[in-house]
């Protein structure tokens, strides 16, 4: 399939060089064409991996990730263009964190409303899954680098988008406990729960954990 | 011991109720002295149980436990008095839950603030310790009644404080695995993660899970 991925930070990165893996073709897009670090994994990642801008990125794809920080994510997808994303799946993997009042950060939007619900608004022929923004870049897109059961979570309004993703995360990524959230207003709860991750994270040390619900 | 327990809810009733079975003296505060839930309670639970106003339970208690919904927790614990609960170590359970808009709810307060903290600087004698907001209130105080492995998070400014909490936790409530997120501002985490959990409760369609991390 052909995939646009937003963004060149850790996480694009990440979900960008596990799609090629899996045999898709991906479009890396930033700022502008020549981007150095989207140049750098087009090097890495052979003839499946090109880049452009997010417009060129949201025309090739037929499915699209948003991996740009939550905080710039309209903006980012605004410059893409409406048009070029009508129709298609967005993962929006985004996290609207506010490092400028130092550390541990605050959300930008939670509480009554998430990025993800701010994007479908925005771009009401997109159909819009929150997925993957609770875990470490790593662990997203290779979940057996930690032990035992544990669990990604989506949401989202069209109900055959949330089953492609989450087929594409069980199949393609390798989770096993996909739980679906309900709508898109969700992303609220997901967008939220980083807060505690970002918490957790300063008293593990480590970025590589997880969260498996237990019943 | 001698516990104030204030809130006569589920989740006051619970926690009083598994400190009586611990072998502790428990005093049930509320609004008033001759609160009909709290009557019910002392009667179910024998000589170690008894009942009183916000500031007879802050009076008594050595430890206290903050139960009370945390749009009100402020002006329960100002009725109690400041000077009755100086010194004492306070477990704040307590959500800021907003139902006034629908379901799922929103939070009161979040992100740059939180219940437990708003309540750290109204008494800055008093050594808080947010614990057990973050399950149902049957697993609270019976972890066992899930599966295996899972957690329980605690933060606030004195380590002392936390200590003897975790030790309660552990030793009294059964809990295997406690950890430490930090001093008293980590409780946005601990009160933001409870807007996921009600979201993940909304899609399990039950109360009776928790998370365990997984690293």
């Amino acid at each position: 399939m052909k995939i646009g991925v937003f963004g060149t930070g850790m996480v694009g990165n990440a979900i960008a060089t596990k799609l090629v893996a899996l045999g898709h073709d991906v479009k890396m897009g930033s700022r502008t064409a020549d981007n150095a670090k989207a140049a750098d994994w087009v090097k890495a990642n052979g003839a499946r991996a090109s880049q452009g801008t997010f417009a060129d990125a949201a025309a090739f794809g037929e499915l699209l990730f948003n991996c740009t920080s939550g905080a710039q994510s309209l903006a980012v997808l605004q410059s893409a263009g409406a048009k070029a994303m009508a129709g298609k799946v967005l993962v929006d993997v985004s996290n609207p964190l506010d490092f400028s009042k130092g550390m541990p950060p605050s959300l930008t939007v939670c509480n009554t409303d998430s990025v993800a619900e701010q994007i479908q608004r925005a771009f009401p022929d997109t159909k819009v899954v929150k997925a993957l923004n609770t875990t470490n870049a790593n662990v997203m897109v290779n979940p057996s680098l930690l032990p035992g059961d544990h669990d990604m979570f989506v949401c989202g309004n069209d109900a055959g988008a949330k089953g492609k993703v989450t087929e594409l995360l069980k199949g393609g990524f390798g989770w096993k406990t996909v739980h679906d959230l309900g709508g898109i207003t969700s992303a609220r709860a997901q967008e939220m729960f980083v807060v505690f991750w970002v918490h957790l994270y300063g008293a593990l040390q480590t970025p590589m954990f997880n969260v498996h619900v237990v019943r």
